[in-house]
């Protein structure tokens, strides 16, 4: 039987819980982490998508990961919390300490949460998105394994760890900001990996420091901060936060998911949460957010440019785009998606993109 | 009488107290305006060092600034303040914020001041300073005029919007990182317009959005976003915050303080702060991030590379040799100073460097 490549949104997100759950993740859990998975495929995101079912997948089975743990509030204060994630899946720890920071928020006006022992938590967009479905800002931060080398060094020390901020609109898009601290994020190089293909110079270097532009050796060696020493400024600052901060790993404490089987990655993120009706009225500030927007749109245009986008509108057009057509995987993802289900008793086909079915596409924000 | 050239950091900073004591400003403002000038020339920040004097005295005199103003809490909550600087000298407002929400993260553990109503605040490492000599972690972001175009844009729409950040640690170099959103800071090309000296090219555009090296063309042009997109989203997310949130101006809306002699700047600013004890033990922090820091300093080192360098330790060893050894001003910023020292009758010579006198580096954190 020939196996699809394009798939139904809702389809291959029932088929990611339905995995998961039989990996021995509760229903609920299993539920988020396949929607964070199938969230990053329909924004475009395909590194932070279904091509990670088989490494956290993995982690579970191999006891890198334990599900049957609940993350916990360690400590709180009045506008505080530390939360344990137990090394749970990331996606959990991710959402619940994001559910905690937000409950704060609306309670004191701001909110700082901050986590130890997580895993790799998907896409700070996943956050980001949430918040806005509640009016609210949230700044989102992760450290991540070591990826890329300081400035002035030559192997990787830092991770490219991620920020990403959610910040809802009026009658305009949202702005929601998702961004590696390299210039471009890991996962990028791993698509490339995958599909074979090569990647610009200045990405990366190999793993004696040179500069390369094969996918396969910018894996063994590193991706370089974003702006030189602006970037790697930055990934220290949310490896301080999210880590030395939280009591989770930093620097080389943070395990790589792929490399190191013997211990639990232990991520840290941070979320900080802000009520807008503390500054300023929601609507008015929904008001200037849609003028500020509509502003920075309507500038002259640099020659060749059709459009001046706001953070995070490409993401918002895949979405619907995809959710209308379906999501269309790498042949590599989808044999392994194939044999995850094999394994786990749930049919990959049946979450194949059907033509017949017309479909409207739902904003999801 | 020729004017020296090298000033003692304490008589200079007497001098420029002086002159905005003589030009209205009250003793303990004038003071603090001083400081922070002083505090940017011993950091080697030379962009928002005594150069600035000038354009301050000059909005003060046209009543583009008031000195006579207090900035007043608007509204509060639990973990939020929202501060009116009513105009008066941004050092002036963002230092009474960063008390405000130092205060409030010791009290709440964590604080959330915006700032609206304000001006030019100098650096943000003059506030991040702050918060390490309490042992606090803050983050401080303001809003600036326009001087970058959006990614895909060709004129200044958002400006270099600067982001700082301090981290104590123990016994190692604490962390402060201050930065433009820009590839560089707008300041470096005033600088370099001073000494009438070129730029590389990649820093900016010229009045037509192409790429130029002539400083005095990029003035009139735009300093371009780090990173590309990356640095235009960071850029706009601190507009949102800083301005947007707080009801101060934000993109046209602040007005640019060379340029608009009709209005007030409305410059918008937030600070986060965070009490580090709410999540872990203060010394436990201090000894993981010097564990931190000594970790990056020790990886091998890339070719030609003698140090590999922690954000702001470069600055605390120019302070300490800046304060032993005297601040060297450019001969137009002397010429400069002193015709303001002779309207508001203070004499600058009185400030100049002695090499009789022997003096101690002093660590000012």
């Amino acid at each position: 039987m020939t196996l699809p490549n394009r798939f139904d949104w809702e389809k291959l997100q029932q088929f990611c819980s339905d995995v998961f759950q039989n990996a021995g993740v509760k229903k609920e859990n299993a539920e988020t982490v396949a929607e964070s998975l199938i969230q990053a495929d329909l924004r475009g995101v395909d590194s932070h998508g279904v091509v990670r079912t088989a490494i956290y997948i993995e982690r579970i089975e191999k006891n890198m990961m334990n599900p049957f743990a609940e993350p916990e509030i360690e400590a709180e204060d009045t506008a505080t919390v530390l939360v344990n994630g137990h090394n749970n899946l990331g996606a959990v720890v991710g959402k619940k300490a994001v559910e905690i920071a937000l409950e704060k928020a609306k309670e004191r006006g701001a909110a700082i949460v901050g986590v130890k022992g997580s895993n790799h938590f998907g896409t700070g967009a996943f956050y980001a998105l949430k918040a806005i479905q509640q009016d609210m800002i949230l700044l989102v931060m992760s450290n991540a394994s070591q990826t890329m080398p300081p400035t002035g060094g030559k192997r990787p020390f830092i991770g490219t760890n991620p920020l990403a901020i959610g910040v809802p609109a009026g009658k305009e898009t949202p702005f929601v900001l998702d961004m590696a601290t390299s210039v471009v994020a890991r996962g990028k190089i791993i698509v490339a990996s995958q599909k074979g293909e090569d990647i610009p110079l200045g990405w990366a270097v190999d793993k004696d420091g040179n500069p390369t532009t094969d996918s396969e050796a910018a894996l063994e060696g590193a991706v370089l901060p974003v702006g030189g020493p602006k970037g790697y400024a930055i990934s220290m600052f949310i490896d301080i936060l999210a880590g030395v901060l939280t009591g989770a790993g930093f620097g080389k404490y943070v395990n790589n998911m792929y490399e190191n089987w013997e211990e639990p990655q232990n991520v840290g993120h941070i979320f900080i949460a802000i009520d807008i009706n503390r500054f300023i009225p929601l609507e008015l500030f929904k008001e200037r957010m849609d003028c500020y927007i509509q502003e920075i749109k309507a500038e002259p245009k640099a020659d060749g440019v059709e459009e001046i986008l706001i953070p995070g509108e490409i993401e918002f057009r895949r979405t619907a785009e995809r959710m209308k057509n379906g999501i269309v995987l790498p042949e590599k993802t989808v044999q392994e998606l194939d044999q995850i289900g094999k394994k786990y008793s749930v049919d990959l086909s049946k979450a194949a993109f059907s033509e017949n079915i017309a479909r409207e596409a739902i904003n999801k924000c």
